[in-house]
């Protein structure tokens, strides 16, 4: 059945590429109609019509939209007054239309058929007509309320799309008609969101991103160089109150800076690494790719794709790298589980990375997994290059990516080894949607988190779950630090949990070495967290044979100015094997504080180190992993839970393991993570259900250098010694550890010690 | 690499299978040579050698396990003296050693390279030299301990495999060689699971199934027809204490009934279902069809695979329909999650059913998921029958499976529509492994658990968590009543968790109609769970059309001789989305209650019904689910979760709903499960997140009749009835309902109701 609808489908592609093909000389020999000019080219519908049912990639993608077009317009269309907010009927709606326009003004260029025209010019006149008797949106809850949407994010997301809807019937249309929506729809809707509301589109954000693409999309249409003026520069002589916050609480324009080219300039890194994080910078991406491609198609000598040295295709390159072996966003910052460089936006960024950005064949390896491409130029390119067999493998190697403007304010280290992937964070804070994480990390195997980080504390557009928005254990749980894999001091949150302090500061790349596949170090420090207090995390991925699964060695040196008690959560996934330690389990959990996160912990069973060591071993999706660490006699172990005081289940009950640290001012948190066996329930079998670790210890730790041992149950002594201030690699060191003097050359090395 | 290997092994099967086709004829004219002649004979030896190369799925079995005992004979092996329980390294060695021995035995013959005979033998004497010097195994734990391992049952797993191993070799070892193993290895070791521990070997149980076979083989393969005889009737002249129980609770012997052929009669029903569940199942179907494929063999006169019109070849069958979508076996009784027909057994017990039974094409498709096959006569069938490309679907539709030897003590009944499979529990008790649940239910979707049975509390072979044994959280929590989709009356566990009274009785099947694949109805009555109280469960499978999901109406019906507590568990997976009711969330997790499982239980949140009907939406696997229940101003709701009083962490932390009706006689439990949304967290988009059910109330209750009204989103209202006397298909039956008089024939009926 569905075969078969290809078939058909495939056959009436190449006859209407035929009579296209013909059809087409006669309207390029008349020079009026240069459209469509944003997305889709002439030049470029033309050879995509030559190649239809030739492309399978293309071919399937087309032959699914239509398919979905077909359908809607055969159920007819609703364009209902404005009243939800996300989640919501009118909400869904309105957002599903633009979509549907997008996609059947490419259908109507791509097969020639006025139906689809027909289709976007009666649903653009149907909001033509709504549009001049809308009030502001009646859901109050937004800085910047819109009038199709409850913000003005939807509506510039809204007209983003429209645009190319619109430039692909624009000669379709007649003057008249064109003037009619020009005045009362589209001019109306850009002032709306740029004009009336300078507080969202004057800004560095996300949100002024797609303000400032919609209306430069809608000015490329229309040919309006004062709206273009707008969108690249922002709105001019206008005031803002430099101390303005938005509904998550960052400054809605600290610095003056305005415009397209101030929100590349800002938030993306040389690197490409948008300071927000990837589960944003994907969103973000779409915009600002989109915009690009219509600027390169019709100002090309902005050159556009060539400011900032490339960045905005730099960025594709970053977000690919953001992401897991299963394509999935690590979770920096808000983040939902789950989306992946299979969103569409993603697509859109692959195919015109591809495209403008020097045919890279990994990228086509992508486009391959991601089974559609765009329907335009882009696409195409990308459809002719997997039929040329020209895809090769996105290999993802061990990366660090810079965060700031310019590069220098601190960095995300990925290290990968085999199936292991370790995310460790020490970036600026990531404007409003940034967590106070510094030092952070987060770990997946083979696609699934085995340590994690919470993400946030929203269900997108399911409305049940606070309208699909924000929820408010966001704040008090999500941002908190104690949330995250990382120091907690005097269960106070980094920065006091406070976004004027926190986006003043970043924290410090140490240093990044990953050429040595066997020993990958990625080492960085925060100093304005705790004021008076310094922390220095390393993490280094060792892999100590061929033959052997890679681990984690994890050494987070403090030192402070005065005494206090240090938390360390550990939020591994899954269910505790056995600990190392004995603990007693509360007659029921207990709520573990009132503030800064910890209101939302249970404690449900609390032990006292009486060992050096501690171990944890448990199991996840039939892997057995264990967490081995230095303690001493007076750490506190906390196995608690996430749950409390969260009135209307919104978090996720998982567990976590607390190392609590009492009346200390410097210290030394080591341990290893390591996975080592694995479960087979169908065949029973448990196969290196222990751990490999036999004992850890601080051998040495000072201003000068960390030193930590430890042994694995074949009777080898490793020791790790870190120079903590000296991070060249041709500097010589030496240090003495008991009778043996160690030399080296280089801010780190890995030694077996041999004994006898 | 790996296909380089394969076309090399191919190669060099296919030469050695011309050699020894050669050889073969040498062989074959020596009649002395008569082994092997139990699972592998000498005729299938020569068959699968002239087909080597040729059969890809045997081939690639083939190479499997040659590669695995080349690298195990290169490594050397151990036979260490007994210590561990289940997990340690001398139990998972010896379990290792006899899997390696009956595979290099049949590398031996199909082979024809004398290495691999060799490393039997070498290990077989080392048994031969260790076991004389053994004691009874160190670990107490056991009702009857073994000497190679903590339990008579492993022991017996070991020689059911060795003596497929010593067959195989038997004709490569001269005869002293024989007579020191026979003598010092075999006889002993099969006299210490039989004579020495009647109370293991004389009972009808899987452990004895088990011991009866180990006994059998070997007694095949030195043709002693007094062993035989044990193996079959059981030791003679012993008298065992009727009152005696094993370490689960069960009784030892009540009946009498001793060797292979009361184990057959006893816990299979005429269905082939198996009493324990298909847990144990498909764990006591290795030995019993091993045997049976070994007597047929050897003693084909007592055709054992006809024995009770067929009953082993239809156990396979059903334990085939009792897996869920992804071949998981369903949660009846004592099981651990994940185990299924993927698991070696189930290779074994297809390729024997397809062998011996008939050819069923419909097994092939199994066979090829399975992508094995045993290395044998069976094997070979099957393997031919693939490719001959010979296999069609394994279809598993509504299946109504019976209990008891005389398949009348009640039954499983499962209704599958579309991706949902709900599985329905009215059975006898189940032996030892049984659970305290009548009428109890789960519900899967495309092989995810959605309303969840617990199953057991135990971690097969995982060493740290109490030897990979029961944990007693097993007899605390899973097996109690509160721990399942069913009723409990006063806080009591139905037969009061008493295994001498739940094992005398059994529900009652009243109806189980299929036929009509739009309205799939499976009722049952239990009457001695409370003393004094019937409870009448009728779970409905229902699809309004071809294009609407299918859900599930649940009534139960409660009646008692005086007034109750009954409490309702509903165990859904997964993260609550929405209540119809108010809840007030706890300060801290509340424990339930001090004994009958409601001590692992945490009260989290608390609701009294404020209307006719109380809804939960939850979200699984991204996806919408709802359950609507008649609730009354009294009933209270209980958010709950397992997890307290856990002192070692051993139950998982899932949640559940109870729904509690205080002071109550007769009442009937209503509601209905739907699987109605997506939602996708590529897209960001939910699908029809919410609930189709608008209401459902109880419209007419009394002996003969009870009557569930409900109405959907669209207005249509639907009026279940059922006849609760008479549940034949031809009697008519007539009953007002409000001013209408509905009349139909059969015990059920589903009616839109036309309002104005």
């Amino acid at each position: 059945m569905k075969n078969h609808l290809k078939i058909v489908l495939v056959l009436y592609l190449i006859m209407t590429s035929c009579t296209s093909a013909q059809s087409l000389k006669t309207d390029v020999s008349n020079s009026n109609l240069i459209h469509p000019n944003l997305i889709l080219t002439k030049e470029g519908v033309k050879t995509i019509r030559e190649n239809l049912g030739t492309i399978p990639i293309f071919d399937n993608t087309l032959a699914k939209v239509k398919e979905e077009i077909d359908a809607e317009i055969e159920k007819g269309f609703d364009v209902p007054i404005p009243k939800d907010y996300s989640g919501g009927y009118t909400h869904s709606t309105h957002k599903k239309n633009y979509s549907l326009m997008q996609k059947a003004g490419m259908l109507y260029q791509i097969l020639d058929d006025e139906s689809y025209a027909k289709y976007v010019k009666d649903m653009l006149f149907e909001y033509a007509r709504l549009y001049p008797t809308l009030p502001i949106h009646p859901k109050p809850r937004s800085y910047a309320r819109g009038k199709l949407f409850w913000q003005c994010l939807n509506d510039s997301n809204w007209l983003v799309y429209t645009s190319q809807a619109y430039d692909c019937i624009y000669d379709y249309l007649t003057k008249e008609e064109r003037t009619v929506l020009e005045t009362d729809l589209f001019r109306p809707f850009a002032n709306h969101i740029s004009k009336d509301n300078p507080q969202f589109f004057n800004r560095v954000h996300n949100h002024s991103t797609w303000g400032n693409v919609a209306v430069g999309m809608i000015a490329l249409v229309m040919e309006d160089d004062s709206l273009l003026q707008r969108a690249l520069y922002g709105l001019k002589d206008v005031e803002i109150d430099k101390t303005l916050k938005d509904n998550d609480g960052g400054y809605i324009n600290k610095d003056g800076k305005t415009g397209f080219f101030a929100n590349l300039d800002e938030p993306f890194s040389p690197d490409g690494y948008y300071t927000e994080g990837p589960y944003y910078q994907r969103y973000a991406m779409y915009p600002f790719l989109i915009f690009a491609q219509a600027l390169q198609n019709k100002k090309p000598d902005l050159k556009v794709l060539e400011y900032k040295d490339g960045v905005l295709l730099k960025g594709v390159n970053a977000l690919l790298n953001l992401s897991n072996a299963n394509g999935d966003f690590f979770l920096l910052n808000d983040s939902q589980k789950g989306m992946s460089y299979y969103n569409t936006s993603l697509v859109s960024a692959v195919d015109i990375a591809y495209h403008f950005g020097g045919n890279n064949p990994e990228l086509l390896s992508i486009a391959k997994k991601q089974e559609e491409v765009t329907l335009d130029d882009s696409g195409l390119s990308v459809a002719l290059g997997i039929k040329e067999n020209r895809a090769i493998p996105f290999v993802k190697s061990s990366i660090e990516l810079s965060d700031g403007a310019n590069g220098d304010e601190g960095a995300v280290g990925i290290l990968r080894s085999d199936d292991l992937e370790l995310v460790f964070k020490y970036t600026a804070h990531g404007l409003s949607h940034g967590h106070y994480d510094k030092l952070s990390f987060a770990l997946f195997e083979n696609g699934d988190e085995i340590v994690q980080d919470y993400g946030m504390s929203r269900y997108v557009n399911i409305e049940q779950k606070g309208g699909g928005n924000y929820l408010k254990e966001n704040k008090t749980w999500a941002k908190q630090s104690i949330s995250h894999n990382t120091l907690v001091q005097n269960e106070m949150s980094h920065f006091n949990g406070k976004y004027d302090k926190g986006s003043q500061h970043h924290s410090e790349s140490y240093l990044f070495s990953v050429e040595n596949k066997n020993l990958q170090v990625a080492s960085a420090k925060e100093s304005n967290a705790y004021p008076g207090t310094t922390m220095h995390r390393t993490m280094v991925l060792i892999k100590d044979d061929k033959d052997s699964k890679p681990y984690i060695l994890d050494i987070l040196k403090v030192d402070s100015d005065k005494i206090n008690q240090y938390d360390l959560p550990f939020y591994y996934l899954g269910q505790i094997m056995q600990t190392s330690f004995d603990y007693e389990k509360h007659d029921f959990p207990v709520v573990f504080g009132s503030k800064n996160g910890y209101q939302h912990l249970y404690k449900e069973a609390f032990g006292v180190s009486n060992d050096a060591n501690m171990k944890l071993t448990w199991l996840l999706n039939n892997k057995f992993y264990s967490y081995s660490a230095v303690s001493s006699n007076e750490d506190e172990m906390i196995l608690g839970r996430i749950g409390a005081n969260d009135p209307e289940f919104n978090l996720r009950h998982e567990p976590t393991l607390i190392l609590r640290r009492k009346n200390t001012k410097n210290t030394v948190f080591a341990s290893i993570i390591e996975s080592h066996g694995t479960y087979s329930p169908v065949s029973e079998l448990a196969l290196n259900a222990y751990s490999n670790i036999k004992n850890i210890s601080v051998v040495h730790n000072d201003t000068d250098y960390t030193a930590v041992q430890y042994e694995n149950n074949n009777g080898e002594l490793k020791l790790f010694i870190l120079s903590n201030r000296e991070a060249s690699t041709d500097k010589e060191h030496s240090l003495q550890i008991d009778e043996n003097i160690i030399s080296w050359t280089g801010a780190f090395i890995l030694k077996e010690i041999l004994t006898e």
